[in-house]
């Protein structure tokens, strides 16, 4: 539905997300709140290593995405929560997530 | 000297703000968004060197901080804004923002 | 296709570097960041949009990604330096940074 | 011992850790990191809710404080750590971490 994926001035962010004090396994935690941001208009995202990229054309949806997750967290009976949130929004340029790394990726050493 | 200073369970967190592109002295932009944050109800906060510590009731009051923030430095203009934000939400324990450095303050070796 | 990619200990790391005040546009001070990494022996990593993922097998690796980062824009002529990083330390399982998006990548909407 | 508290040009960072899985009170393994710290020469630090402020002549010394930290939570036992590092290099300008919210303070509404 976006046929010519046309420049847009996209908010872009860095989440992540975490309990304290359930284990050190917190895999299960982290799907849950992927999976509640999925039901957010508005918002596409991309799960990395150590946080999920972001991208929507306002504040308001990234932060509703904490929101959910905090939720999403406390829903599972977590007592203590730990999250971490970093916004770039660009007013002058048009552009989306992936145009942030093109001429990087090549650069990157990749686990072989 | 805290008479009643009833403990709550509250969402601590740490947020900064700056414009990228407006030149190395960024206090200006800093000191409007913290003026911002003062209109919100029910949200605590103080400044510290590299962030504002927020505390409150619900997470929605802490994200309205940000929000606000980001909207007080596009209003001055700024078309880049980079943002940073860390929560810890505890929901076993009622506890407020002095509780968490109680016993690590004479730990410390400020400047003098 | 990663035949004997054996499972080690690693230290994973988000990290991510910017001028301030150079303007809005930072692409060339990212590049020359990533560049100055890529001469570290024992370190992967992988740029993603808002921040390089690392992988080391002590931190002190990780570490130096830093420094070498932060004296690459300096080297520019840069004044003022902001930099973020998120360490994930973990000793009770060997992994990989690849094995923390299994089973998420599934669940994400990446842009169209 | 620094009779006029002179000027000099420093990195200023904000760190902060804690394990993932021992429980949700962290305050022990928060004043074994504050004191590791407190070995390093040439670094000066604050303790605030979210984090520790942290200011030296170079970024090495920030890093060690980093790595001491992990140390010392390893020391421990602690099997998964989460640390979290800011760091504002500022190369124009000579200032301290007390010059940043210098200002700022009369704005906060602290807990009363």
């Amino acid at each position: 539905m976006q046929p010519k994926a046309k420049r847009r001035i996209v908010v872009i962010a860095e989440f992540s997300i975490h309990p304290i004090g359930t284990g050190t396994s917190v895999g299960r935690y982290v799907k849950a709140a992927v999976r509640s941001m999925s039901g957010i208009p508005g918002l596409t995202f991309d799960v990395a290593p150590m946080s999920s990229v972001l991208e929507a054309e306002n504040i308001g949806t990234i932060l509703e995405a904490v929101e959910v997750s905090h939720r999403a967290l406390r829903s599972m009976g977590v007592k203590r929560i730990s999250s971490s949130l970093r916004i770039d929004e660009r007013l002058d340029k048009r552009r989306m997530m992936s145009d942030k790394t093109r001429g990087l990726k090549r650069l990157t050493r990749a686990t072989s």
